[in-house]
């Protein structure tokens, strides 16, 4: 078997069903013979490693501890889902507290075992707020660390396909900015149906606009619709697309979504949030997203949200004040 | 992205957990561009087609339905999952009659919508009696039907690599073979360990007779331990080896364990049970078991019990009586 790097991926949350996944997803996509897999919970975690004894995978080394030094010592690559589930009712939002600590003590395994990590992937909810604080308590470079942003771009080409009963491979650059949450901002001047841009179909007889603007609503509930449906949050995609934005910075091949990234421009000041993006060996990298007018007014919208979010965290005692950052990450001015 | 195949793959249990996975994982691995998934139960049934569209694979066709007909019809692979899943503290064998019922419905629906099928691979428990029945009411060629019993060899080579703190790769060609049960017969003649027959081993101060016995044990019950551990049945290691075994039947990378297969011959008659077979696009054919005389005594054993089994599920009236079955399936005789 031919793998991306030999170099130590670490599984965090690995006993759960998203970090489960992730393992079992890691090895098929072959991005590396070494994988770590951590959580707290140990009986849960053998029996995952169990599982994937089990499946009779060969050339790959799979360890797994409960013991974060032991877990975070010599890692390369980490990605996290190791924060509590989302359950149903809840908001992401509601997870706020819990998994923004969970953050912190992530962050600062990182900055005491591999602070030479290469790329750190974080997806727990609010992965817009657990991924900043992940950043500022790791001390690690910006372009280092990225969350899980796609979902909701996949979701709109998902709906998108069903709407116009045609393959999601013909709904091209389907896209959503800023917070993973429910003020994400929605775009539709980027994405073409059948070749044609969706901009010019958005009000006319084949997608009238207030059927665009319920399927907003369903891209922004898509997560809580999985939930409704099978009864669980959704483990199996959000696994699958973390493990390829690993491969992605691995130098496999490129990420085809947005990711969560850090910010700092005038325009945007010390947020962690969805972008147009570029993934590869050097890190994770913005590039310009461009919009109409409504819709620059809606990541603007979607960015003071996410602002008030950061504050509330700051408020909370768990992330320190913007201007303390620097002193936790000399990356952060 | 290349795929094996373009014919039509069938998932039946795509709801659950072992069924959803296989769907990921067939995509994953590249079998083929088009994938029906189906359960009786649509919203789970919906929710995992929404998760495997929100990954966002390219070029793939991914279709559910709740409908028999729609879902067999054009099926040239089919892998069933959809069985009732063991609860703690049930033996395999508590499942029995339910899932009879089940794999009868399952083969009569291969009889009326796709006799054509090229390949089943049946997994739900007790797996030997399933797959026994629905090659009975599929009517189709014993060497098209195989049931999942990998999954104890793979148990195998995981205990010999944990007790000996050596890489599973150093354990090569662990083999159980017989019933997929409490009753199994484990080999150890055909295995080596880091280069060293296994039967040299057992019984020296390597590995104590106690301890070996002690291991049969542990690989015998290595799905209990997996619900003991996780609070849940395995489910990514059976999907997993299953799709390896559909992907070995569409002419994929050959099966490298044993598989459960029909049998006839004068040692072992009308049964269903775990030998070494291979799987190509030919179907699955029987190679013969070696082992020593004590070992061949194990299977013998193991025969007996499936037989018992077997003539339980013909008492109740769900599998029809030996002398009937070329009524059936005019390849039975």
């Amino acid at each position: 078997m031919k793998f991306l790097t030999d170099e130590k991926l670490l599984i965090v949350g690995a006993a759960g069903m998203i970090g489960s996944n992730m393992a079992q997803t890691a090895i098929m996509m072959g991005l590396t013979p070494n994988i770590t897999l951590y959580d707290p919970y140990g009986p849960a975690l053998e029996g995952v490693a169990e599982e994937l004894f089990h499946c009779g995978f060969e050339g790959v080394n799979i360890t797994f501890t409960t013991d974060a030094k032991e877990a975070f010592t010599g890692a390369k690559y980490i990605v996290s889902s190791g924060g509590a589930a989302r359950k149903a009712g809840m908001t992401r939002e509601d997870l706020l507290k819990g998994n923004a600590q969970i953050a912190e003590e992530f962050g600062k395994n990182v900055k005491a075992y591999c602070p030479d990590v290469k790329f750190v992937v974080v997806i727990f909810n609010p992965a817009d707020i657990t991924g900043l604080v992940t950043l500022i308590y790791s001390g690690i470079a910006p372009d280092r660390v990225a969350t899980l942003a796609a979902l909701d771009s996949t979701r709109l080409r998902s709906e998108l396909a069903k709407y116009f009963h045609i393959s999601p491979d013909k709904v091209v650059n389907s896209r959503t900015y800023g917070g993973h949450g429910e003020q994400m901002a929605v775009f539709a001047s980027t994405t073409t149906v059948d070749g044609k841009p969706l901009t010019e179909i958005i009000g006319t007889e084949a997608l009238p606009a207030e059927d665009w603007e319920k399927m907003k609503v369903d891209v922004i509930q898509g997560g809580k619709h999985i939930i409704d449906l099978r009864g669980r949050s959704s483990f199996q995609s959000p696994a699958y697309l973390s493990i390829e934005m690993i491969a992605a910075a691995m130098g496999g091949k490129p990420f085809r979504w947005p990711a969560g990234t850090y910010i700092n421009t005038p325009q945007f000041g010390h947020i962690m949030m969805a972008m147009e993006t570029t993934i590869d060996a050097t890190g994770i990298h913005t590039v310009d997203v461009k919009g109409t007018p409504a819709e620059m007014a809606e990541l603007e919208k979607s960015y003071e949200h996410l602002c008030a979010m950061r504050d509330e965290v700051i408020d909370l005692g768990i992330m320190p004040p913007v201007a303390d950052w620097s002193k936790f990450n000399s990356h952060l001015s």
